[in-house]
């Protein structure tokens, strides 16, 4: 089975403290990394998990805040400095693009590697991103400015055709593509053998989706329905409720009751605000709704 | 006497490790806290090593390299959320003023405070700030891009009056402010008390310097000569002096060779490159010429 997994480099809010990093996460899929925000510090980050920076693929920045941006210039100037030479994707809002590039131009005048700018939209769910084995799409969340929140999804693999089956029908070779694409298979004399018997499913897809920032958005649920792992920002208790309402926020519990409509498998916290110390009380208020949460933390690994 | 010291908070170099930080570091002159540079997680250091963001008064940027200034929109942003209401003063190349400002309207659109900018010359030794007791000036280094070093000094404060002498004369209370600053004393029956007599010196005043980045410089002895401690970049080992000829930057047994014809008391090495995970050799080389050599690490703390 390919690799599908994220590591989490930062899941805390506005204001750093010592406990949590700036939002980041890197989701790697079949050894390609995609950066899900780059908030400051992200590559200290990298190096501290010793994550392989010469796989990172892609930049996907959820809005321009800049506690998911701003370590994207000093992030760009080391993957200079280590003389990448692979092209860098950065899809964010459109807004940022004159700035960023100006930003580029000031610290990385002479880039050696080509970076391409993709505008986000946030109004509605895209696919942004596939190659053979991965989709990646966009979808609006809820936050005080244009927000995307982001599916990974994993494309259907061929269903597996059965060893002793092939040998049993004697299955020409120049047949199998097709057999495990769903065909029956006809043999010689005329007879239909249904593709059931000929083949074991494919696993299901697998999918993890990221949303944060954003204010309680029961809309996101059909994007989201049945996802391996969601992780959703829950910067407020539901003490804090009003706070998160007024600031576009969510509460550990609304994260939770999002998580239970759209039936997910798995529902980690993060974009934790700099008032909590510490996180017992959100995770109880999250799991009172929906049992299967955990708290994100620096390092964490989401193995889907 | 009043608190002057420093504390490195980065002293790392373009590529920051999981070893250093990109540069910064805080003078602390009575209280008043300035910044020298403002590398990508400086905000984030100043919490691990419990700095009072409060107490931050202004920023002098060296130059403009990423690894010197990126942390500054993520600190300000902080200080914009902690509510700061004092003003906050930048001193840096006049090329950055139009980024710098786009960055904050994008990242601070409301701040709450003031930021005045306020432009350096890297072609002159200038005063660029003073209050009762401290005088900032800065002075051209030797970079690629227009580079400032900077001197942190005392003003001379006033000599120390005898109490037994203003016994012994019947000095009025109203002439003392005259005699600290060095006049004599003439008694009613027309004696000259000489100044000497009825003083003691004041301490001479304490005086720092930053010297980073730079190639190796002679010009700037006369600048930073005698002072206290010298903070001099020293990004290669002398068997790299080509290459930091080339990027101009400094051996550590250059700096050494500054430090001693600049007489200096103490020098601090900083601005290491990431190739080093040790710095024994850095160190044994510069004291070799300079034995009060000292190798800066994050938390340190220079006391003048």
């Amino acid at each position: 089975m390919t690799r599908f997994d994220v590591k989490i480099l930062g899941c805390g809010s506005a204001m750093p403290t010592t406990l949590h990093n700036p939002s980041s996460q890197l989701v790697n899929a079949n050894e390609k990394l995609f950066m899900i925000d780059c908030g400051e510090g992200t590559q200290l980050q990298m190096r501290k998990f010793k994550t392989r920076i010469s796989k990172l693929h892609s930049i996907f920045i959820s809005h321009i805040h800049g506690d998911h941006i701003l370590g994207l210039p000093g992030l760009i100037s080391t993957l200079n400095i280590l003389g990448r030479k692979m092209d860098l994707n950065i899809y964010a809002h459109k807004e940022i693009e004159p700035l960023l590039l100006s930003a580029l131009d000031f610290f990385c005048p002479h880039l050696v590697f080509q970076v391409h700018f993709f505008p986000l939209n946030a109004d509605a769910f895209e696919q942004i991103y596939e190659n053979k084995s991965l989709r990646v799409c966009s979808f609006p969340l809820k936050h005080r400015i244009p927000t995307c929140g982001f599916l990974f999804e994993e494309k259907e693999s061929l269903r597996h055709i059965k060893r002793e089956m092939i040998d049993f029908y004697q299955i020409p070779i120049k047949q199998i593509k097709e057999i495990k694409s769903g065909a029956d298979f006809v043999t010689p004399d005329g007879r239909v053998i249904p593709n059931e018997i000929l083949t074991s499913p494919a696993k299901p897809p697998r999918r993890y989706a990221y949303c944060s920032d954003t204010a309680y958005c029961p809309d996101i649920i059909p994007y989201i329905e049945g996802v391996d792992a969601l992780y959703h920002e829950a910067t407020f208790a539901e003490s804090e409720a009003i706070r998160a309402q007024q600031t576009f926020h969510s509460t550990a519990r609304q994260a939770a009751k999002i998580a239970k409509a759209a039936n997910v498998k798995k529902l980690i916290l993060g974009h934790f605000s700099s008032r909590y110390t510490e996180l017992d009380d959100l995770l109880r208020e999250a799991q009172s709704v929906f049992p299967d949460t955990l708290l994100a933390y620096e390092g964490m690994d989401i193995v889907l």
